[in-house]
């Protein structure tokens, strides 16, 4: 490895042009880990005539892909286009033409990645994803290479920072959903459309990735159980700071003896622990190895530079050997039996808040405690403020209340009668709890 | 990489019987990321007598280090020894025997680790550390592996753990630091003499490896300059609290256009930033990288298990051949020139923490000032209570007050000259201040 790796990368969007930052401004610079320095071969993207601020040499630029797939000296290739198609079908001419690839797409590696996988395999090929689950932060080689002396017990992880920069803004500012929305789109958080983001989908994928990664847990993204923060309000962030927690979109992957417990949701996470400290557009996880007890993460989870670096550690470790050691080592492909079941949601444990909207009036608690007795929830404690005098439906009061540990499925049907009762209003909220 | 790999241990204390244990009880568990099993062939020790609660198979623990220096069968050994001596002479004997050799030892890589490295390289051997610094937390990996993209451009760092708990509990039970000291022994967070722990060497001989493997710096670790936790009052940490911060004893390497600056003392930290939040026995790295931002590492930076789950991790890295690659990418060695010049102690700015102890009369703080504008300090910030009328020197008051930064030098001749004022009393505490 004491010559130059040659280097291409196809799609020159936001990342693409953070990356060719990295590898023509500072080349000398990232080699001082890579021995060598990596060459920028060439840069595919069909739209040659955008000025993305950064100057190209000369001929680097094109809109045909066999400059690459054609080129036996490009070794390396990071893959840097968005969304489904065309990214699965590059990535696989790509690897079908002897490359090994980098990519950032977590939502492909999420819908395709066993075939992708499976594919590179076959051809002898390696990919690395750094870059796919929370931008910056070395997760994946944290939990494929770092933490190999370990059975991973457990992952707790903040992944989305747009959801994290709004919950923030809420917390801190008390802005409401919408406005911190539009903040977040306007500091270029939040795309035009963020349903992706904040309903919890863009956690649930990478999720997945990790739940492969760690547990070796083959499961479809979309059958992750998933809620988002789109419904969150601000009373339930106000209660939740009274009760001693704040509210984060926690992606959990859990092992307990029955299997593999995954989710994305909305959960009061206890002031004091490092998730509930991880503030505005950063990811964090918490993972507990059986060996090392809990290794905490946390860096920004997207942006141009931040997954550029990633992606170019990847660059660097394909150039040096890394990747086909680990890539190699790790059983990222479908061949094998999972190794791991996952649970029924239904059967997943955890305590609970609920914020029910009641009537003001004797025995309302009792009932509803008599309804969570008789699915065995037992409540940990109460919280209801008397009437504000000033509100418009002066009879209806919040009444909180924090449960012990439950079934997913037994929350489920409580919460389904109590709403059925004639003193509950519409509008009530049942959020995870997570203490540690 | 079908086949077991042959590895041998030497030095079978509490480390090693942790390693043991991985490695006996889970050689499938650790085999899934390493493909083979890591199969342990010998352990050498003096004593191979005394029960380590652990049942070993017969004949693999003896006294005869010529049981690995002379099986070319075991190519990777974990060396386990403490100390310098006879640590460093074994480990010379494991590289020039052909072994590849995993060390947990960061007084004998502080202290020899130049003569190590440059022995290896010539031989064509490689060494891995991971357990050095920070025990558990993937800190070594991360800076030469993961963010190899970037230029590192700092790092803060709580690397003792002892350290921590003591002040964790000065803070929040109000113990004093011998009360705090006695409790970490009692719970074996801390040796019988603790002097290395809390005076700040332990830190400042992991931050050596650390910036050499961050920066190329080539420093010896005597020279860098320390102070520890064992001067600390509660009253400073009381202070420290209601000013909005947590002290901790932080060690910091951070490049300046002037060059790398070195430092390990108790610090004050912003409350609410991901440093001052780490409690107890924990350990924790904040890394700022050029391309990436700020990356945060967390965990337990000793104890029997987080230190075993590094070296088996270094293990693996050997046997799947990640080691050797990462030993030859990094110049560990020191035969090129220092690629960084560490900064004059006086040059290195910071913000400040003062508390004097004055008497409680006109003028004195317009004097004080005085000389800390002389000196080009500017005041951020005064807090004079009244005097307590109970205590017993009714007439002296600690004035506390935060600067603006200024350079050690600076503040340092100004601290002489208060103090020599008639009105001070002794007993000045100056801190540096820490904010992002």
């Amino acid at each position: 490895m004491t010559e130059k790796t040659k280097v291409a990368m196809v799609g020159f969007g936001t990342i693409g042009t953070g990356v060719a930052r990295l590898l023509l401004d500072r080349g000398d610079r990232s080699s001082r880990h890579a021995k060598g320095t990596l060459h920028l071969q060439a840069i595919v993207d069909p739209d040659t005539k955008r000025s993305r601020g950064i100057d190209l040499p000369a001929g680097l630029l094109t809109d045909d892909l066999t400059r690459v797939t054609g080129d036996p000296e490009i070794t390396v290739v990071a893959q840097l286009i968005g969304g489904l198609e065309p990214a699965r079908t590059i990535m696989l001419q790509l690897l079908e033409s002897g490359k090994d690839v980098v990519t950032a797409n977590k939502a492909l590696l999420a819908e395709h990645g066993p075939e992708l996988f499976r594919r590179a395999r076959q051809l002898g090929r390696s990919i690395a994803f750094e870059a796919a689950v929370a931008g910056g932060v070395p997760i994946i080689t944290g939990i494929g290479q770092c933490l190999a002396a370990n059975q991973v017990e457990s992952l707790h992880a903040i992944l989305n920072g747009t959801s994290n920069f709004i919950l923030t803004r809420m917390e801190e500012r008390g802005q409401d959903y919408a406005a911190a929305v539009s903040e977040a789109q306007s500091r270029g958080y939040a795309e035009a459309d963020p349903t992706m983001d904040v309903d919890g989908s863009d956690a649930a994928q990478k999720l997945a990735i990790m739940a492969q990664l760690a547990f070796g847990a083959q499961v479809d993204w979309k059958n992750i159980p998933r809620a988002g923060i789109d419904n969150v309000e601000l009373a339930d962030l106000r209660w939740a700071c009274e009760l001693g927690y704040r509210l984060k979109l926690l992606a959990v992957a859990q092992l307990v003896p029955e299997g593999l417990e995954l989710h994305v949701s909305p959960t009061l996470v206890r002031h004091g622990t490092p998730l509930a400290e991880v503030r505005g557009a950063y990811n964090a996880i918490s993972v507990v190895g059986d060996a090392v007890g809990r290794v905490f993460f946390e860096g920004l989870g997207a942006g141009q530079m931040p997954t550029a670096s990633a992606v170019v550690g990847d660059l660097i470790d394909m150039a040096l050997g890394h990747t086909e050691i680990t890539f190699g080592a790790l059983q990222l492909w479908p061949d094998g039996e999972g190794r791991v079941a996952v649970r029924e949601p239904g059967d997943v444990s955890s305590r609970f808040y609920l914020r029910l909207n009641v009537e003001d009036r004797p025995g309302v608690l009792a009932e509803i405690a008599g309804v969570l007795g008789w699915h065995e929830i037992s409540i940990a404690s109460v919280i209801q403020h008397e009437a504000d005098e000033e509100a418009p439906q002066k009879s209806i009061v919040p009444l909180i209340i924090m449960t012990h540990t439950a079934t997913e499925g037994a929350a489920a049907t409580a919460m389904e009668t109590i709403d059925g009762m004639p003193f509950v209003r519409p509008g009530s909220v049942r959020m995870r709890v997570y203490d540690s």
